[in-house]
């Protein structure tokens, strides 16, 4: 007999049926035993004798039953087969778990942090978190399907580059063959390449950042969702751009992650008709009268002021979103643009979300001499960046993008207190699956047969 | 005012329009010049008088004219825009290209490899060497689309690993702050644990092989396509979905790429109703039939072998591809399904496609215990695979899966020399954008300035 989804389970009431599935739950009433069974298209009650007694939770099981009305004193309509249950006639256990060292069962996971990455294959099926990557997944698919409907082409570059290209100490080296090698930092310098080939492009990349610190903010390796686009007319074109991406974002999880939203009460930000906008020196001018904290000639917003500009654009304009521009010309990247009226400052800008930045971006020197001469201003050598000047030799229109966090705008969306449960399998200073200080301990392998928590 | 698209242009006859792109080709007859003006959209004739003469190939203009019918005995029907023409107006440069090294507006460019690679930058604006992309960004549209229709989840696995996963010498490490660890040689025991999560998912991998050898099917990155499908009721099941995957990517090659195939004159391979099926001490006797030549004991087909099957495949069945079943226990990675039949053999698959491996896949032994008797047998520490061996733990279906190399299966569609014709920036032993011996030579920068060939 052909499986059959539990999410199809409805149209075959009266029918026997093959399900097959991970025993979520147990409810052992002696002679009667409740089962929660889950694949991945939902959860069915599954009702039988004792047989079912040895299921425990995790159990992989095929189960061959009827598809039976439930009781009216049983139906549960906050599921979608709450008015039906299968009969069990036939028991088939696939795979058996072992005990569980939490209750996977409990509406929360009530773990801490590090109990949830040493148990990450497990704590992974838990429905929320489970919710978390169906919510990211949906923010990519969203991401690429605005691009797509605005012509834009989706490329796929490398992450081996031969230098650091952002800036000095946070890079990973790798041993290429007999050469060194590095990690990027970010897909920067290859999506301008590619403005020059097809005008509008986007990628899914992974960035590194050997980030020395361990904030709830970081990680070694992330996703980034990165746009460029050519033939820019201004500056806030871009960020039009980057606010027509994430509405369309906002607009599709509304639409497909109802559910998930739900397990964590969360919603996408509220926007008024267009995000607002203010430059860094206002913002902190803003700040300073707000707090008394004078940062007004500091390089950068610190976390703090993120956090406290973001409650004044939700006071002021009803935005959970805001964009920061004009950010100081020494603290952005070679490329940045300078900004005409005033060069000391860039034209650039940071998506601020719920007190975090979610995007980065900014018009670029599209001119090869101005480049050529940021590059060496900044003490770089041309001959580092030889592949990437060459687009600039030939031709390049002015061009701008930027390049959105995934895992940050998950978080953000959600409300989740560390961008680690943001990521399927986090990687920081600590961390690359086990903790690392458990690796290089050299001790003899645990007993893995045997370990019961 | 806006700038209009070249594939606008035809709706705007007797209008002034702004177009802007790259100069692609000049005709100069004197008092008339003619322009081709590429934009993402399409190409343009544009006419005008002396102030034309100027511009040269990869030129950025802004072109402000009149869209006017062509004369009939200029009318090109071989493109969109062939019937009309824009009479310039006003001409605006916004950035100048030096002088080519090459033709860009031959049909072909005319180059050796390393000469197209030396200037990736501009050769890939070549419409040819375009159209490769825009044909790979369909096939991983097109892997992404089916597999979103069957119930997949999209996921996202790091590549930065803890430990060497599929055998030794092959593989990149990265100094990982004060410690050691690795580039992913593919995500397989990530889409594996995730099997216990989301039972279907697949992901769009970057995978690293420290290959020594410089050959025309190999490079040190790589993009996988990987799938991994859990509840397989057999090893058939997953060919037939590699099958299914394949189809659906032609089909939208055949519907999406007509254009691009055509300046390839590639056709996708002809299928068969079932793409046919051999063991693979099968085809080796089938090989030594053919050609004398006896491989019947080695434990894999060499390059000349998995052409010689290949033509076998297309004489007998009219297939291009072929699947080559059962390779040998000891030549796959620990974590592959015996035949119960014989366990000398395994449950595993390649399709080969017009001589060359385009897909790897198999059943996968989802039984914690043998898989920790297998980690063992190869040597290797169960700590060093605790995350991976946790999701066996606690319950896993049977699973199997498959990974499609994007490259290789573009190459193999268009008829590519090699590889690296079909990765935008190719990473081998001997380069990272430039060539790694001139990187390493120490010699001062060129004055990338003036640099004219």
């Amino acid at each position: 007999m052909k499986r059959t989804l539990v999410s199809d389970i409805t149209n075959n009431l009266g029918k026997t049926v093959k399900v097959a599935g991970w025993v979520q739950n147990k409810r052992d009433h002696g002679k009667m035993v409740f089962i929660d069974l889950g694949d991945r298209s939902g959860i069915l009650q599954v009702v039988g004798k004792g047989n079912l007694s040895v299921l425990k939770p995790e159990d992989v099981v095929e189960i061959t039953g009827l598809v039976k009305n439930r009781p009216q004193k049983d139906v549960n309509d906050k599921i979608a087969t709450g008015r039906i249950e299968l009969e069990a006639q036939d028991l088939n256990v696939l795979s058996k778990a072992e005990e569980l060292p939490f209750d996977m069962a409990a509406d929360n996971l009530n773990v801490e942090l590090p109990t949830l990455l040493d148990w990450r294959a497990l704590s992974l099926r838990h429905p929320k978190v489970k919710a978390i990557f169906k919510v990211q997944e949906t923010i990519i698919q969203g991401f690429r399907e605005i691009l797509k409907q605005d012509g834009y082409t989706e490329i796929q570059v490398p992450t081996i580059v031969p230098t650091a290209t952002e800036g000095g100490a946070e890079i990973f080296k790798i041993k290429y063959y007999d050469k060194d090698a590095f990690l990027a930092q970010s897909p920067q310098l290859y999506k301008q390449i590619m403005v020059g080939v097809f005008e509008r492009v986007f990628t899914l990349a992974h960035a590194y950042r050997a980030e020395p610190s361990v904030t709830t903010r970081h990680l070694s390796e992330y996703l980034s969702l990165d746009v460029e686009m050519g033939f820019v007319e201004s500056f806030q074109e871009i960020m039009e751009e980057v606010e027509r991406v994430v509405r369309y974002i906002f607009q599709k999880l509304n639409k497909e992650r109802i559910v998930e939203l739900k397990l964590f009460s969360a919603t996408t930000p509220p926007l008024p008709v267009k995000i607002p906008q203010l430059k860094m020196r206002e913002a902190q001018q803003i700040i300073f009268e707000r707090t008394g904290r004078d940062n007004r000639q500091e390089p950068d917003l610190e976390p703090e002021d993120e956090k406290e500009i973001c409650r004044y654009a939700l006071g002021k304009y009803g935005s959970e979103l805001i964009f920061i521009t004009h950010y100081p010309t020494k603290k952005r990247p070679f490329y940045t643009f300078p900004d005409p009226q005033d060069p000391e400052y860039t034209c650039s800008f940071d998506l601020l979300g719920r007190g975090l930045e979610w995007v980065t971006g900014g018009q670029r020197i599209n001119d090869y001499q101005q480049l050529l001469e940021n590059v060496k201003k900044r003490g770089n050598k041309p001959a580092d960046f030889e592949l990437y000047l060459q687009a600039f030799r030939f031709g390049m229109p002015p061009e701008g993008g930027f390049a959105i966090g995934a895992e940050r705008v998950t978080m953000q969306i959600l409300g989740l207190n560390n961008l680690r449960e943001a990521s399927l399998f986090p990687r920081d200073m600590e961390r690359i699956d086990q903790r690392l200080s458990a690796i290089k301990s050299k001790k003899k392998p645990k007993k893995d047969e045997k370990k019961k928590i």
